[in-house]
């Protein structure tokens, strides 16, 4: 992955949500300025710093030498990569590294790395004393454009993914570009995912504009920040209007209904599947099935696979390498999956590119016959 | 502990948080109505039952039935009575069991037992699912006059008390009056702790009714009904105008930042202290405290002294059974009791009955020379 971030300017994206609004920062060079930024906006001046061990030895000495020289007390503690990482054991070992740390309701759990570590240590943010102060400093595409803005942080259970956590807004999120330099193309790849997302819920011309400009995302420069500032404002949007995913903020969910079922029934091995991964999947199968419902038109649910195909992500069920998928045990994972309510399964459908909707009221049997249908393909 | 309570008429306390109101019914037989009350109030159909050893064999089966009654699909864990239940592990256990019995946001977690319950099962219902309904049936005196109310919640770790938790308000108090029959005299008393609490922080008046009165709300009948109603009142009022304890709420710790160190010191060891013998002893030590302070008169302290002795309180270090304790343990708990802002520490002081405030600047060294001092005595 190459870039010419220097030439990029730095955007700012606000999230308005009254007394936990905060600012998003994207551009290059931020972790070397993140102890400015954090003094600027936190009051405490320690920081107990989370990250994984693929992250720590690209960045985790540059930020704490950056806090430091700002002042700032930091510990740090280092976990292996990947989503097993999201479990209550290792919520735990966060909790009790921040509380040796002596981190008060000022001070700040710092996330370092990808959405795996953001869930985690914002999490454990919105539990120690019952809510410290939290600094996202998302390294991955994915948890740039997605998981780092928002204030859903969560674990896993081995009910289902995502299924224990609380809503914990961050005070600050430091997007820095340069990051993405060092992530393998697999991953910017699935990050890219969430950014097409954005598109498909419900804006045409920013789908369009990817399927025209998508190379230079890849290959860094202004197109790339420009696609991270678009996308962490059309999640802002949703956030700001149902911070508690009372309603439309569900949309967000587009592609994951089915890809969450993906993930759970390849149990989060990520040699077969990462999240952007299944959520490629999740919107392929989203749109065919719109489509097998008359909902969309099949040209649509071409487009959006012929557009995640050209980037190199899987769209189809079998694109997932090792044994095949048996349906029941997606069907399984789909109605322990938490957007289930009162029995009935929701979905986003869709009617065409760009206009995604929550329906509630999807029948399993449906699903079910869509899902074998599948296997065929 | 004997009871009329059949004589006494039902009591209301609403909780006046706008989107997160509730009420507290506090009465006799509530347990038995719990159905009705509970879909009157709560859309989901599902309950998770979480109490302890000793609870389960008195109530739990008459709350089932009570559920089942009105139509409520019931799954429940009893745990280990005691604060060592109040662990990461034991909540683990109680989101799994949630999760097993497929509870869903409108769906209720209920804690049936006493604090320890209570603050364990709500982080639970705090966590699951990002948050799902929550019913507080407290059945000892301490967590219908306390902990049942306010959205506290939380579990002990190694560093300290309750340092890991949410803010997550019950949708609905039931305080069961008759349970208190067979509550022991010993956990009676450690309740009434925190009812001479309200009066000692700013209700002059209700101590020296309690001064006049506390035989009968030992023994039960209407005494006991009105300190009940009277103490669940105070906490919503300081609740209301704190929820997430940004200042005055700090008033009902009076007493617990002695009385965690107290606690921390045993070893959360019940046979020799439990929560509400700490509160008392902790009063005690403050009215003392600033008394040596000059801030209240000795007079004060030794009147709050007489009181909680009289009932049969502890109001000494040195009443506490076993070792004695180095107050150097002492210090240390303090230290990392989560009053803690920025090195300095936060003691609720007074200036007599009932004139509490929050002193967010006590020296560490005045607090030690105190401490040291207590031995002699
Ligand atoms: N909270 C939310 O709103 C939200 C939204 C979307 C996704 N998520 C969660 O995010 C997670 C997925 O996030 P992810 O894709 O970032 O996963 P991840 O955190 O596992 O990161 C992917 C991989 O990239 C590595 N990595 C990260 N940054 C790197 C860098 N700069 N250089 C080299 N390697 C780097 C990581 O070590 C990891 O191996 C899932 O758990 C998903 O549930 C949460
Ligand atoms: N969340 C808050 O705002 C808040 C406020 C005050 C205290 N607390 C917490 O509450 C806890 C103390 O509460 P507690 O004193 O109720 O402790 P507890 O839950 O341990 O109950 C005390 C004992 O009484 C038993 N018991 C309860 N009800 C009974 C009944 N009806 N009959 C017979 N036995 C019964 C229990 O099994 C236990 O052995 C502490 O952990 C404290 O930190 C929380
Ligand atoms: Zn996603
Ligand atoms: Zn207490």
């Amino acid at each position: 992955m190459t870039t010419s971030s220097s030439q990029v300017a730095e955007k700012l994206v606000h999230v308005p949500l009254g007394e936990r609004a905060y600012d998003i920062l994207i551009g290059p060079g931020l972790i070397g300025r993140a102890g400015g930024e954090i003094t600027s906006r936190i009051k405490g001046r320690k920081a107990a710093i989370v990250t994984d061990e693929n992250v720590a030895p690209l960045y985790l000495e540059a930020l704490t030498d950056a806090l430091q020289t700002d002042g700032i007390e930091v510990a740090s503690l280092t976990l292996p990569a990947g989503e097993k990482t999201k479990s209550l054991d290792h919520l735990a070992a966060v909790c009790d590294m921040a509380l040796a740390a002596r981190i008060e309701r000022n001070d700040a759990i710092i996330a370092l790395g990808g959405g795996v570590i953001g869930d985690l240590a914002g999490f454990a943010a919105g539990i120690v004393r019952r809510g410290v102060r939290f600094v996202q400093i998302p390294t991955s595409l994915l948890s740039q454009v997605d998981s780092s803005v928002g204030g859903k942080t969560g674990v896993n259970s081995r009910h289902g993914k995502n299924l224990l956590g609380v809503f914990h807004q961050p005070d600050l999120v430091l997007a820095d570009t340069d990051t993405l330099n060092t992530l393998s193309e697999r991953e910017f790849r699935a990050g890219y995912a969430e950014v097409a997302k954005y598109g498909l819920i419900d804006k045409p011309d920013f789908f369009e504009w990817l399927e025209k400009n998508w190379k230079q995302v890849f290959s860094g420069g202004p197109a790339r920040a420009e696609a991270i500032a678009i996308s962490c404002q059309a999640k802002s949007d949703v956030v700001v209007e149902d911070e508690f995913e009372n309603g439309r903020r569900a949309l967000l969910n587009l592609g994951h209904t089915f890809g969450h079922a993906l993930e759970a029934a390849t149990q989060y091995d990520s040699s077969r599947l990462v999240h952007g991964e299944g959520v490629a999947i999740g919107m392929a199968l989203a749109y065919r099935f719109s489509a097998r419902l008359n909902l969309a038109s099949p040209d649509d649910a071409e487009r959006v696979e012929a557009h995640l195909k050209a980037v190199g992500l899987p769209t189809r069920i079998s694109d997932i390498p090792g044994e095949a998928l048996p349906v029941e045990r997606l069907m399984e994972a789909i109605a322990q999956d938490k957007k289930v309510k009162s029995g009935k399964l929701t979905f986003i459908l869709t009617r065409g590119i760009g206009q995604s909707y929550v329906a509630d009221d999807v029948a399993a049997s449906e699903v079910l016959t869509f899902l074998e249908l599948q296997k065929a393909r």
